[in-house]
């Protein structure tokens, strides 16, 4: 049994803490239920309690840009969402948000130089029992420090490039385009 | 807002489906309560549920290989594994197992060409309400199908060599050796 | 240690089978999450995936007369629910309900003879991960089997007399009136 | 619609505020899993968290007074047990405890006057996923306040006489005996 791998695996330079960040902006993996008001809305950023259920060891942010449906999202978000990640002094940044843009807001992503940006939410809110949240978070997670740098998309178990996918809205799921 | 990206990210070919093949061996994740006997034993394999849960959009066989605590694997469970992933036709393999020893099964399946494999597991078993068992599969797919060729370990949140890993027992975590 | 108890305690008479009635009407126990048109709305009974969970070995029937918001309940709706009541050959009748009118169905019921009647529901969704949807239908089914005839809510783990109780909204918790 | 029932439920007095005291013994419902020891053990009430995610509004205190599983239950734990449910004020008491030897326990407490205890427990611990605990607090609460002074046992959502009652092994539930 060898001690190293002919093939070095392409991982952060040995030594160095690895950092995510986390821009959420909202979307269904958010929502909450508000018994008093029969209401059903995005709530505080359920990634934090995600990333602590789950033992994580890397340095990470989560920074709450928007709370929004993401069919509310404008242009104006998009634009507000592409400076937080331009400034960002992170290289590897996770932002959580609605399904149903999501492919829009990482097409508007595009061009970022040197940070890997993966985009993921869920179909069921964080908060149920049975949701696909955690798994996703899961997802984005490991892509985000195993690939170079651009932008993509983590959901239902997959890694997409944005300018070749679509939500499928009749099957509910996300595919190549 | 360009519809391509320069930088092509390192996936799968446009159209190709893809497929990931799961072996598990056992180890805590998997871990089941008799009531009837007060015993807490390896059981059937949880990622079954878990990639349900999620969602998955992705091909996949489940295999189960093992069911033992991995403090009780030998060396001929290691080259059973390694046996079983090297007659494998897929490429890209994540490998469930107990904690206390997956480095050392992961040192054990170094220089298996042309395939990606990920070992993971967790620290509660996925039966748990809280447990790390759903976020940790989802960092193993997210990193299996993002990686070139060779041997990872995926905890914590943190996709390791597995050469220069190891378990510290006191923090019970994954960290760089 | 004797073996016999000089208070008997008023349970069913030994040796007879309890069956226990549920009929749903909806409200926020049944809550389900409907991601392709971000809606939430009163989905199938979950009693049944509860009653199950919990390993229950009495002999029940599960019967979904109303699927509606309580705020929508009518008189005519509970007309109906007071006469699916009457007619039932069930002495032992669970009613889950949303919590908004449930005293007024409640008091809708009294003075139906020979049966004990438990309303509850939950503020937070049986789906949700952290609910009071399980502990209320526990509640509920403790009470119904050893209370006598007469109508009876089950909220916030305490069993109340319709007549004298009211959902206090600022605290989103029922109470005595 | 009256607003009296002429068959006055038998629940406590109007303006009284309800008052349950927990005290626990370990059993299954309470075992914890401890990874860094592969061990499986009694670990701190989960009681607590259950009436809190449950949102009671009546008082109660919690008091550990064993972490046994009831199998290692001897005389002297029994009569342990029973001191302090004698000499406690509160007129309520739930008695959480391993199953095995619940019926022991149960009859070890008759004849306490003044009152109502109910025993309970569960087949799968709390901090499980899928678990029964849950709802058997919540059957004790609702068969503590509406059964009259006396022990009874709740499992499998059934009241029963511990006098007549037995764990049925093969099964795994309880039945009347």
């Amino acid at each position: 049994m060898p001690d190293s791998q002919p093939n070095r695996p392409q991982l952060a330079a040995s030594g160095t803490q690895m950092n995510i960040k986390f821009l959420t902006t909202g979307g269904t993996i958010d929502k909450v239920y508000f018994d008093a008001r029969s209401e059903f809305e995005v709530g505080p950023p359920q990634v934090l309690e995600i990333v602590k259920d789950a033992r994580v060891t890397f340095e990470y942010e989560i920074e709450s840009i928007l709370r929004k449906d993401s069919l509310d999202m404008t242009d104006e978000d998009r634009n507000l969402i592409r400076q937080r990640v331009e400034i960002d002094a992170c290289a590897r940044i996770v932002v959580t948000h609605g399904t149903d843009t999501m492919v829009a807001t990482a097409r508007a992503l595009i061009g970022i130089p040197g940070k890997t940006i993966v985009l993921t939410g869920s179909m069921q809110p964080a908060r149920f029992r049975v949701t696909d949240a955690v798994f996703n978070i899961g997802t984005a997670i490991g892509a985000v420090q195993s690939l170079r740098e651009g932008v993509y998309i983590a959901m239902n178990g997959q890694v997409f490039n944005p300018t070749r996918t679509r939500k499928n809205l009749e099957e509910n799921c996300f595919e190549e385009a």
